[in-house]
């Protein structure tokens, strides 16, 4: 049996604009590191964190907390060592806490020799997710775990579904540096919705799935419209519609809120496409005193990647 | 050119459970005939209707205002003759206006040698089906137009798109004859619906459009699920919750209201469990004293047919 194995665990967009809490995409370029060692103490122990402060204590720990789910199910007579390097800024809103979640269950599975699949996986790693949103969902974790572009059609069971994506789509994504309280982002938004706007949105949902699999780039470009939860979180996002506005003219087909924010994505026809909206979205931003990161990648359909087991 | 045109304009279903004013299919084994006739006089008549009892007056016969939306922007210096030959009982729930409003534009297009393409013919069918009910939409439209499985995805501009369906997809009606008016059926909709139930509603949205496009019955059967509209307007509907349990119980995928009711659907993978489920619809309504009809047909891909061209 193999005994310590190192991962990357990439990051993640939910919501991709019409389909909140539903639909999701995963990076290539953007991603954790994790090693994960094989130890005779049974158990889960986090062994080092760097790049970011995060608690060490297994149970305050998502890592940590999705990884005791599995064991807890599997009851091995060993234990595991967690080794944790972010890259992925907490609260940067591409999926950082579910990275964590993912990485862990995704490592512990391949050195138990694949015992889960990756909906059992899945389900493990939303208790991780859960101890960071306070809710499980899998609108991070299922793109992380399943790779390319996910819908999760229900959380109760759950039932995640692959959906295909044109082999050319890239993103461009731009983190300013500000936080935003999950707490506030979750306030913000109504409980109750029009009738009229909800339609809106099913449509835009089901057409993009379709235009998904028949690779239309000019109904990608129409489904991607939020008119439901944009138009509030949108306000705590400094320069979100300017954001916006210069992406699609820089040739994005759509941009929107990467989850709850504050991280703002993009989704292109071709890399040199997402290039010039990368320069597009750092125009805005190098303009104001917001501290901003950027990321250009093609849509990662492996999603979790093995890089050495020992 | 051609003078004399007989067309088959079929019975349609709405909203399909979880697609609410978006998504529709068209039925193979209901519908009307309708004659259309090239005239000398300019203008739309309606020289004979048989089969129910609706307005001769060109402005207020849905027929008539959908043609006369069509030769206003056409502009011929001849006109047009209809007859109608009514199947589908107005009231229905299953496409009676649209087939009629859908019927005429597609006949004088084919008269006049085809200037229009479908999604125009859609636009000039939409405001007939407005004078019927109200507001303009295309959801029954669409199906009888282009046929099989189709998704909404906007009103302006109108953009239908046709959902690849499994080719032994079968739909059962079961149409009890009572009356629900259409402006009570739409009154006892809620402007606002919990975003939670919307989140729901547009899950199964993607996941009906996925499900069709890779074949997938379980998923199909997962996903035809209506958690925002059919609590509310079932009802008006005697026995619809009974109907339902025995339809799936006799094999359907699932169960929903068609339309605005008060007819029923199912959707059934081939044509003997669509069988099984008019003998399960039978049964439960043979047991009021209510008076119904009973459909079964495969999904209809070709849309409108043409029978005779003189």
């Amino acid at each position: 049996m193999t005994d310590k194995i190192k991962i990357f665990s990439p990051a993640t967009v939910a919501n991709v604009s019409c389909g909140f809490d539903v639909l999701g995409f995963c990076l290539g370029t953007i991603g954790d590191e994790m090693v994960i060692k094989k130890t005779s103490n049974k158990g889960i122990t986090i062994s080092k964190i760097e790049g970011y402060d995060l608690p060490y204590a297994t149970n305050k720990n998502v890592a940590g907390v999705s990884a005791l789910a599995l064991i807890n199910d599997y009851n091995p007579d060993f234990g595991f060592e967690i080794e944790i390097y972010k890259q992925i800024k907490p609260g940067s809103g591409i999926g950082s806490s579910s990275a964590s979640a993912a990485g862990s269950v995704y490592a512990i599975n391949e050195l138990l020799g694949r015992p889960y699949n990756t909906t059992e996986l899945t389900n493990f790693a939303m208790k991780g997710e859960a101890l960071a949103s306070g809710c499980e969902h899998a609108d991070n974790i299922a793109p992380a775990l399943f790779g390319g572009f996910t819908l999760v059609k229900s959380c109760t069971p759950l039932k995640v579904l692959q959906i295909p994506c044109p082999a050319d789509l890239y993103t461009t994504i731009v983190h300013p540096k500000i936080e935003i309280k999950t707490i506030e982002s979750r306030a913000i938004l109504p409980e109750k919705i029009n009738l009229k706007q909800a339609v809106t949105q099913w449509a835009n949902v089901g057409s993009l799935v379709h235009a998904m699999h028949v690779n239309d780039y000019d109904l990608i470009k129409a489904s991607l419209e939020d008119v439901v939860i944009e138009p509030h979180r949108k306000k705590l996002i400094p320069n979100f519609d300017l954001i916006k506005t210069e992406s699609i003219k820089a040739g994005a087909l759509g941009c929107g809120i990467s989850g709850s924010g504050p991280s703002i994505f993009s989704l292109s026809k071709g890399k040199q496409n997402a290039q010039a909206v990368a320069k597009a979205m750092q125009l805005v931003y190098s303009k104001t005193n917001i501290e901003f990161d950027i990321y250009v990648s093609p849509i990662n359909t492996e999603g979790m990647k093995t890089m050495r087991i020992d």
